[in-house]
């Protein structure tokens, strides 16, 4: 299976960056520069976690997934934008991202600000503009994306992430932080695949609480691989959490608790996933994949 | 006739600053400061012209403008969020607009890149969640302000002013930066009433050649404006155009002939407008009011 799962991944990863490639062209003309640093952003890396769940979610519904492309690309889109915002400066000022400068680096922060809201913006164009899906489910994902990936879900998250900078946190608190910043997408991203599957809401609630596991379980895994991973290993450079003194679950939990609480997530995904009639092994899979990566 | 429009817009003014406080509620927990931004910035001030725009449009196609009026606020949610991000120091870097403190010097950089990036979310989960409107035309709004917003539209108009920051331009250039940077939103402002208000494809393209025209009236006003008017007189800083070196309409043209150029759009804008068949009276004062206003 982890033969198949990694060409699953490697299959599904080409199909998205192709897609992504087509949707972001080169256009010439006196604002070229913020394609240039959208695509530098979004193409030639990335696990491409989120948008393979959105196809995986909807193949496991039995519904063609390239209906799910440009969502799963819409989903990729804020994932990216968030990522270039977030590394600006005044944020956690990073320098480097897989290996690449950071766009800020690369290009300028003027032009990484509009690049991230250039991703943001186009997400919805996108979603707004899908062949073959009627209005009714494009609303559904448009509503689900931008609850998601706002004040109440990702950007509430990097706003709790600021504020806390410097300070001590309880692990509920940090648990909080990373269900609205990380989770939150997550779950959209396997909503979406629900939604374009014709999920009903049950189910969709299974998806929901499956996410919300499967998103923390990512999140700590990331955490102990910052302190586990070299940068000559792994390619990472020393995290920005670290020289933030921001809090982590290992700084929290240390590295063997929150392994442990990363398994308990881990299963707790994996129950509400079970509880769906369809076959959900490939998922299963993923989520394997997901805590049990080295980088 | 300038009574009443005063009081016209005053009315609506209300209406539209009631229901953004409503919208955008002080909620509290460990992300309320992104609210405290976000109202810091959307609330209190402005001419309210774009919202105010869709109001009207949909009044004069007979339609209830109550049904326009969170289309109405996510146009305005699009404008503050790029005003936010405009005004951060890597790119026109004010410490001020209307007289108060810009969100980066109130609050603090990252917090205002976050509430820009709230703001411009939040506008398509308004969009995506207005009742009372069907989904197709729900779609319609959403792929219009995006699109408008986008980087064919406003954003690219951002780019270029970054690209030509301290070079020589062209009039024609500069038409193209304020036609995107500018006139995009107003357009969708317009275009909002007229898909509100059932219009047909000749009738938006109409709607279309107006919002273009008024853009780039109010763009040449606003520049007459920046050099004409004080600070002690009505409130405005030096404009950060001239600090950062920017070519406007009055430095390419001189004020005389820039006045002049404003009103050749001017008569252009009432003249598409006029080719519809409807009272279009009260947008004709509004028209007029922007060519005369004096701040």
């Amino acid at each position: 299976m982890i033969q198949t799962l990694s060409n699953y991944l490697q299959t599904q990863g080409e199909f998205i960056e192709k897609r992504l490639e087509h949707l972001i062209p080169l256009k010439k003309g006196d604002h070229q520069q913020i394609f240039q640093a959208a695509r530098h952003a979004i193409l030639g890396g990335g696990k491409r976690l989120r948008p393979i769940l959105t196809l995986a979610t909807t193949e496991m519904f039995g519904v063609d997934s390239s209906l799910a492309l440009d969502p799963a690309c819409a989903i990729e889109m804020i994932h990216t934008y968030s990522m270039i915002h977030d590394d600006l400066p005044s944020m956690d000022n990073d320098d480097y991202r897989r290996g690449r400068l950071t766009v800020h680096r690369q290009f300028n922060e003027g032009l990484a600000v509009l690049a991230g809201d250039y991703l943001l913006t186009y997400a919805f164009e996108v979603l707004a503009n899908i062949p073959r899906l009627d209005p009714e489910k494009k609303i559904k994902l448009i509503s689900t994306l931008s609850y998601r990936s706002g004040s109440e879900g990702m950007i509430g998250g990097q706003v709790m992430d600021l504020h806390f900078e410097g300070k001590k946190m309880t692990p509920d608190a940090l648990r909080s932080l990373h269900f609205n910043k990380t989770a939150s997408l997550l779950i959209a991203a396997i909503e979406f695949g629900g939604i374009i599957g014709n999920a009903n809401e049950p189910e969709l609630d299974c998806l929901r609480a499956f996410g919300a596991n499967l998103g923390l379980a990512f999140q700590i895994i990331d955490d102990i691989i910052d302190v586990t991973a070299s940068q000559s290993k792994h390619g990472r450079e020393i995290s920005s959490d670290i020289l933030n003194d921001k809090s982590t679950y290992v700084t929290l939990l240390g590295i063997e608790q929150a392994y442990e609480y990363a398994q308990k997530c881990h299963e707790e995904a994996i129950y509400s996933l079970k509880l769906l009639p369809y076959d959900t092994s490939l998922i299963v899979h993923l989520t394997d994949f997901v805590l049990n990566r080295k980088q």
